[in-house]
């Protein structure tokens, strides 16, 4: 098992701030005994199996003969031509089709594990096997607003602010931007201004989204700077990008397949997302559900197979339902729990580095809906093994909302589920015959013994916000209700925690260059 | 997968009410459109195995090694001639040790499953197998004021408004006593108050504990004139009795013993619980923790077997958690996650009916820390296949307090996890390759289509109290929280459904023969 040092409020401290130095040193400070987290990210996944071998491959095998008859419509000509030569073939009627050997081939010749750099490389994952990590999948449009707990559009400080706040967070383990800044209209400036966010403010691996292909060379050299010098980036890529290559049901995205040949030669790492939408865009049958999507998914992997063979590529089957009463699309649900645990599987069953969402929760509130919906779906994605799970913090109201006190309360709730993923070490000395016979045949009891002590130390894990008093103590004290302690717990992260990771010759170079907001 | 016609409003309605006939009647009306509930209760767990098949075989061996070894001490008189006569042996130090073969024996002669009996028949369920219901357990001693949001002691008043609640929600499936009349200061018109309080309430099968092994016979003369005569309560029992008939670590408590001897006498069935706190009565090691639980759970099985081989025995075998920096008991934490799954898998592994704990949060407020560790906890617990999941509705301040908006909140929450956990059925109809080409081909979506509609009313949850708008329709709509939505359906409830399920005469004799309070 995977036991690290932490100190949760220095977790953030990546290269020293140059505003707030002080203040750095006396989190620092303040944080300074140490103590072995004993649940950190990347415990192992897999003990939930929502489907059974017959169902994998029922499941697989639909999903090949999907790709095998029918096919991918709207294939881009540059596409068309690499996955032709690839071993596609022409159905004559519009649609590439690629045979059970071309998919395999691709399944084949993956990526199945990488590292996502950090630019702290103290930071950087290594994604696939059975390792869990819950980050971040973006896009809210609005904020839940700390002052007066209603939503509000998103704007360009929200992100910086969204951004130095988690990087405080240990269970955010890379970084996407989390919000849309919708205060800047134009597409480049939004995603020039979303990549400084995060160069500004983590040193996270990372993540984000390209509106067009042409915002990528420009965006690199930004990267480069930060990298220290050009060519740096690519060389130790710290940003990945999440792209949708496929549209749902079985087509491609032109403009989302320009993003990935440019990405590829950037050697930028791909999330590629199929977001399909249960009874909207695929079937509102789950298997069928799961075995268009798991199509989709296999026609981007194929499409990064005939482009650059063994090219990173996290497989993210997502699953998506709709509400049948409205037609809206919903996150909190028995459904998504179980399609995106099932996702997960079969993505490992594969082999591939699987990616799925958690934790969107179509609560406004930070609620009791906000917490069971969390919990749930965080706890069956994280036992099925999701390599990278994305929508997993901050996130509220379907979606479109994100929230300074989710991301606080969310990192929390990570460390249960990781805590709960560590499972149970069976051990001579961990059963202990020894310890309760000393104890049954003693003192009666085992408060205080050695072998308590450290494995209270050691194996238990022990919340900061969860409030576990009596109920009179919890009067006492306010009767404070978590998204009021969550609230102040952000707010005091907000106000002590000014990153600034870039060095004032980057910072300067960066804004000669570019238009930053 | 069981499926059944529910109205959820209307579970509620076995016996017309004699005082408000006429909302029961306008109740059932307005429900009364039949909806097919996708996920009721007693769905199938067992997809969830936190422990390995080798990590099962180590645990049960050294439950037995410690059984056979150190044995258990203050064994009772009547029971240690009866366990001796079983083939117990006597260690010559006060305790009575239980050769393996023994506990194997009692394991393959129990009751693998049986039958908990509702007065209304409709509502009885079968324990065993890999069934998963969720039902309470007990016994808080404050209760969430729905006024004033803060916790005072737990009244007859409110035991009487509780049972009544949970009679309209379907999920819990099973009812304790989940509140301690704290205004009845003697033991035996306690007794006797929360048995008529749930006779007069509920047709559910019900669950109590007896304080003294005296109080059984006259309590059995009460539950004879609710089932219609002398003797008739026995032929088919209604209520169970929570027992813990061991102390840990790994000794019997004569009061305990007592009252199961009386309740065998009674034939009424027993969930013999072992409630050992992690740390304090049983080893901090998760594993040692689940090796010195087991063998104490079998013990109470050796103990049944020993006085009547295969009497119906719910193997209850929870684990409870303290928090090492105050030693008070949590309830809300992955390692209770991991635990209650871990003991579920145990028990069914072992082929006994198995109950565990969820549900169990730290939170005092009805906030996203309560859902969070309600949503973990629930979810692992039945995914591991607990067949009762007791406190799982209801239950607040670990353990310490009840609530009326807990138990709606918990009921819709439950429905989630059943969802989740009927998973998801592969079959040709539901791959649906066919319905797939369809739309691709044609519509180029798959909204309102047959294949569409029937999934959508077949399988999915639709959630009454889980607020699924957009934010500005939410803000529109008051901005409220799962709080308030949950005190307004509870006022609802308690306003409408006053089901009194005693007849006239019935009623009148046990106030007769009882003084009722």
């Amino acid at each position: 098992m995977p036991v690290r040092t932490i100190t949760h409020m220095t977790d953030t401290i990546g290269k020293p701030s140059r505003r707030s130095g002080g203040r750095a040193t006396r989190l620092v400070k303040r944080a300074s005994k140490p103590v072995i987290d004993p649940c950190p990210p990347g415990q192992i996944g897999g003990a939930y199996r929502p489907l059974s071998e017959s169902d994998l491959h029922r499941i697989y095998d639909t999903a090949l003969r999907l790709l095998s008859e029918l096919g991918m419509g709207e294939v881009p000509d540059r596409l068309a031509q690499d996955l032709l030569k690839a071993g596609a073939e022409d159905d004559g009627q519009g649609r590439l089709t690629f045979p059970r050997s071309l998919v395999e081939d691709a399944s084949a010749k993956a990526a199945k594990t990488f590292i996502l750099h950090g630019r702290d490389d103290n930071r950087s994952i290594e994604v696939g096997g059975n390792k869990v990590y819950f980050g971040t999948g973006g896009a809210a449009v609005q904020t839940l607003d700390m002052d007066n707990g209603l939503y509000r559009p998103s704007t360009l400080a929200d992100l910086h602010d969204f951004t130095r706040l988690q990087d405080t967070l240990a269970n955010v383990s890379w970084y996407t931007r989390c919000c849309v800044a919708t205060d800047v209209p134009d597409n480049f400036d939004l995603d020039v201004n979303t990549a400084y966010a995060l160069l500004r403010n983590t040193t996270k691996p990372t993540a984000t989204s390209f509106t067009l292909a042409e915002h990528i060379d420009p965006i690199v050299k930004m990267l480069d700077i930060a990298a220290g010098g050009d060519g740096a980036f690519s060389k130790r890529p710290f940003m990945k990008a999440h792209i949708s290559p496929v549209i749902s049901p079985m087509r491609y995205g032109e403009d989302a397949v320009d993003v990935v040949y440019d990405c590829i030669r950037h050697n930028i790492p791909m999330s590629c997302i199929t977001a399909a939408q249960a009874g909207a865009t695929a079937p509102a049958t789950m298997a069928g559900f799961l075995a268009q999507s798991l199509a989709e998914t296999l026609a981007s992997l194929v499409m990064v197979h005939a482009i650059a063979p063994g090219y990173p590529m996290v497989f993210s089957n997502w699953p998506l339902v709709v509400d049948l009463r409205t037609g809206a699309f919903s996150g909190g649900s028995g459904e998504s729990t179980v399609l995106n645990a099932a996702s997960a599987q079969l993505s490992n069953w594969l082999g591939l580095p699987s990616g799925v969402a958690c934790s969107m929760t179509d609560a406004k509130a930070i609620d009791a809906q906000y917490g069971a919906e969390k919990g749930m779906s965080s706890l069956a994605a994280a036992l099925a093994g999701g390599n990278l799970i994305y929508e997993s913090s901050g996130m509220t109201a379907s979606l479109l909302g994100a929230s300074f006190e989710a991301f606080v309360l969310d990192d929390e709730m990570h460390s249960n589920t990781y805590r709960a993923l560590r499972g149970i070490e069976v051990s001579e000395d961990n059963l202990g015959f020894e310890a309760i016979k000393e104890a049954v045949l003693g003192a009666g009891h085992f408060l205080g013994g050695d072998h308590t002590i450290t494995a209270m130390e050691r194996d238990y894990f022990y919340p900061t916000l969860a409030d576990r008093s009596e109920p009179r103590t919890w009067a006492e004290n306010g009767a404070k209700d978590a998204w009021t302690l969550a609230r102040a717990r952000a707010r005091e992260i907000l106000t002590t925690h000014h990153p600034e990771y870039l060095s004032t010759d980057q910072d300067a170079e960066i804004r000669r260059q570019f238009k930053i907001l």
